[in-house]
């Protein structure tokens, strides 16, 4: 093999070079990428137990799995326990046709890219239950590696075009910050669109129309993203809204993406999940029969929390076909979603039936979860709203409160000396002197000069008082040394 | 909510408007992707059973879950097995430590981005022992959706530039396609280098240098990529091959990715897996003070086969920390890799010892599987070669034979007709008259006017002898139709 000029020992003998791969060097729209939800940890302080109200994760929290779906799960996995006593007819029947529908009657066996076929059938079956008949096609329906892998995957697809004509994305403010870190990991453009705290957070088609109006001006907006139930505001959406939402979708030519990881998630008096999907429908032609849309879900959520397996899906409306083809394309590439994620959905979307054995406790499990969450969704709300200076609209749904709080002018000078957003300097200071772990409003947007943070409603039922009056009077004890 | 000047209704009476998403406005970079291992499916012919020899996916056809795996599993997911006989002591004990790194206990839980901590530290353990007791940190292990993922997360970072300075890859051909295919999705140059068929599909270094010089004139190369054991080559590299390949990386300043999926499989006599780093190791500084590297591993392939849960890791050498930093951050945007891939990675690298119950059973289990790879690695060679018109080189290791094919010039010709690969259109026709399914060679790339397929040796051992057989005629036939 022929030697370079100069090749080898040169390099050899310049010393430390420098490295291929440096901040200066990498990808720019990674670098971009702000992810701030996992919050400030590794703090020693004085207080026994860190307390992680900061994210959406009820097993972690405390709440136990629900017993059918671990059940079918073990018996897929380790198809001996077949012969078990201990498992009842209906969980064996299941992990059966499970087990039928994967390669070599496996959970090791790649599925196909878009998730097990019968799998599919029965979230199509499952969307059409939920919206009240109308149908579902299996087809349009592709499982996913929990619901973020999904909405990267549609998102991916809408990325196009350099300057001024490079896609816009508009996403609610405050938003999930997988949003804006897959905007601009794909170099595309997030358009904010404020929600209404005044309102409860609702959505304004107002304001929509503000943000869009302004974006034309410097790119070209493909797509509008709705979180409901929302994270992390818990506002559940109006029928009417989601209504106004399409029509307004439709008129501007916008693809809309419905994040409906919560929908299970509905807690408020009045308050009621309808999906993107059958409003659209029951709007008739032309929205129904034009206007594109995907919506997403997952397991990790509801009243089942299985965050770690990784199970979600999406379900395409009015997709082009050939684009379909091509979203289903890009999955290949990865090659599958996991199959324990794909059989704990396959549960979720259907569970067992009043015949079943099952049935009493899984229903029991499930509804003692989502009484649980409505209980400590209003007993927040509840809390807060006595504290001076803290503000906390009704949390109608989702698992998070996302309270405004006032901060002293010397608090948000002292913020600004060390760097620190001052929403970032409260909750650091709350994790420090308290042990509890928030995320800051600034981690998922908000209107400039309002304050907020985010705490999960998970903490179990006995903690979360106590923890609520900690936060509270941590919040005036700040508040006093900074004024 | 002041309505746009014409909006709605003109929208609506317009009639059928065009979708915002379209092949002509979608992510071109998506549409680039050629995808090709999941094969011509779908058809419907003369013979009783398809047999899937196109996917590296052992336990899709028929290999069995190896025991301690799926114990361990269930008693994760279902941890009231904990109590139960039918279960090995060390297995319990394993399941319970596994819970113990759990948030809440479960594999409902996310984890740490990265993967849960002591799994990482058991695989530095399980590399330190591989390596001949080199060390390897725990901190720089990130596990992964399966190897694919990590892959594409770090050809992620390395993308970047514009024009003639876009980054460039280099790939081996024949490649395993996750390569091109996520090449063409980022937007960087795949930049070819051929293995050498005539000797057994060794990589040449000369050969890495004319490709390199060669895209220098219009990309910037600034990664290479190495697949040990080779996919779809079934190749294994001499330790001296690896050496000149690390001196070149360097003196060419390249960030090597290794991707070492294949490491346990490797079945030819004289032939030996020697992992990068280790190589990277010995070979001293400034190598092994500088050159950076990526290492991947799976649980998908090897002994264990289970793909379908999804589970890897990458261990990363010499990378910059801001960089890694960056890796990691990028990571917690999908939250974290499923926990069941997790926890049978960390079997993986901590099977059973001698002094444990599971012992003897899992290590007949992993012998078997891998005895049994080893004589139809040897049994497929022998076969092929019988062959007029068939050359195949030895299967040293990984899942798969590449043999070339001779097409007559009529077959080429007819394929040119029909708007085939000649290599696709013999493939479709094999699906088509023998049931049997395997890939064209130019889904991975190939010399110009040659012809191969892959086929993996993990058909059942008595199905495999008839179906290499009944290839054989296919092919012997086909000439002459064609001739
Ligand atoms: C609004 C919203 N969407 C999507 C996700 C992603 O969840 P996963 O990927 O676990 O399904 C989350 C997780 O918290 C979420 O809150
Ligand atoms: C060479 C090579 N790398 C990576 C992969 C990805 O495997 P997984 O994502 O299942 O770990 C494969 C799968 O076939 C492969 O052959």
């Amino acid at each position: 093999m022929a030697a370079r000029p100069g090749g080898h020992n040169l390099a050899v003998m310049n010393g430390p070079k420098e490295k291929v791969l440096t901040l200066d060097t990498m990808n720019a729209c990674v670098k971009r990428v702000e992810y701030a939800v996992r919050g400030p940890i590794g703090v020693k302080k004085p207080f026994t137990e860190v307390i992680r109200a900061n994210i959406g994760d009820a097993h972690a929290m405390g709440q136990k799995p629900i017993t059918f779906l671990r059940q079918v799960l073990a018996l897929c996995v380790h198809p001996d326990l077949l012969n078990s006593p201990d498992f009842p007819e209906d969980a064996k029947r299941r992990a059966e046709s499970i087990l039928q529908a994967c390669g070599g009657h496996s959970l090791g066996a790649y599925s196909n890219s878009s998730g097990i076929q019968p799998i599919r059938e029965h979230v199509a079956q499952y969307i059409q239950r939920r919206d009240g008949g109308i149908p579902a096609d299996p087809n349009n329906i592709f499982l996913s590696t929990g619901a973020s892998d999904a909405i990267v995957t549609v998102l991916k697809l809408l990325v196009a075009g350099e300057g001024r004509c490079r896609t816009g994305v508009l996403i609610p403010i405050p938003q999930y910050p997988l949003y804006s870190a897959a905007l601009a990991e794909l170099n595309a453009v997030q358009v904010d669109y404020y929600l209404d705290e005044d309102r409860a957070w609702a959505l304004d088609v107002a304001e929509l129309r503000r943000a869009l109006c302004q974006a034309r001006g410097h790119c070209r907006p493909r797509a509008l993203c709705i979180i409901n139930p929302g994270n992390p505001t818990g506002q559940v959406q109006t029928r009417e809204c989601i209504e106004a939402v399409i029509r307004f979708a439709f008129e501007e030519q916008l693809f809309l993406m419905a994040d409906e990881v919560y929908q299970d998630n509905v807690y408020a008096e009045g308050s009621q999940f309808h999906s993107f999907k059958k409003v659209l429908m029951e709007m008739g032609p032309p929205y129904s029969t034009q206007q594109e849309l995907a919506s997403f879900h997952s397991i990790s959520k509801g009243y089942m929390g299985e965050c770690g397996l990784r199970g979600g899906y999406v379900e395409v409306v009015n997709m082009d076909p050939a684009v379909q083809q091509q979203m289903q394309k890009m999955m290949s590439v990865r090659l599958c979603p996991p199959l324990p994620g794909q059989a704990v959905l396959d549960m979720v979307v259907s569970p067992p039936e009043p015949s079943d054995p099952s049935f009493t406790q899984f229903q029991a499990e499930k509804q003692a979860v989502l009484a649980d969450l409505a209980a400590k969704a209003k007993l927040t709300e509840k809390v807060f709203n006595a504290v001076p200076g803290i503000r906390c609209n009704p949390v109608q749904g989702a698992m998070y409160s996302f309270p405004r709080i006032e901060l002293p002018p010397r608090a948000i000078q002292r913020a600004k000396e060390l760097g620190l957003a001052p929403d970032m300097f409260f909750c650091l200071r709350l994790l420090e002197e308290t042990g509890i772990c928030v995320v800051p409003g600034s981690g998922f947007g908000q209107r400039e000069g309002t304050y907020h943070f985010r705490m999960t409603i998970l903490p179990a039922a006995e903690k979360l008082r106590p923890l609520l009056e900690k936060l509270s009077q941590f919040h005036a004890k700040f508040t006093r040394e900074y004024s």
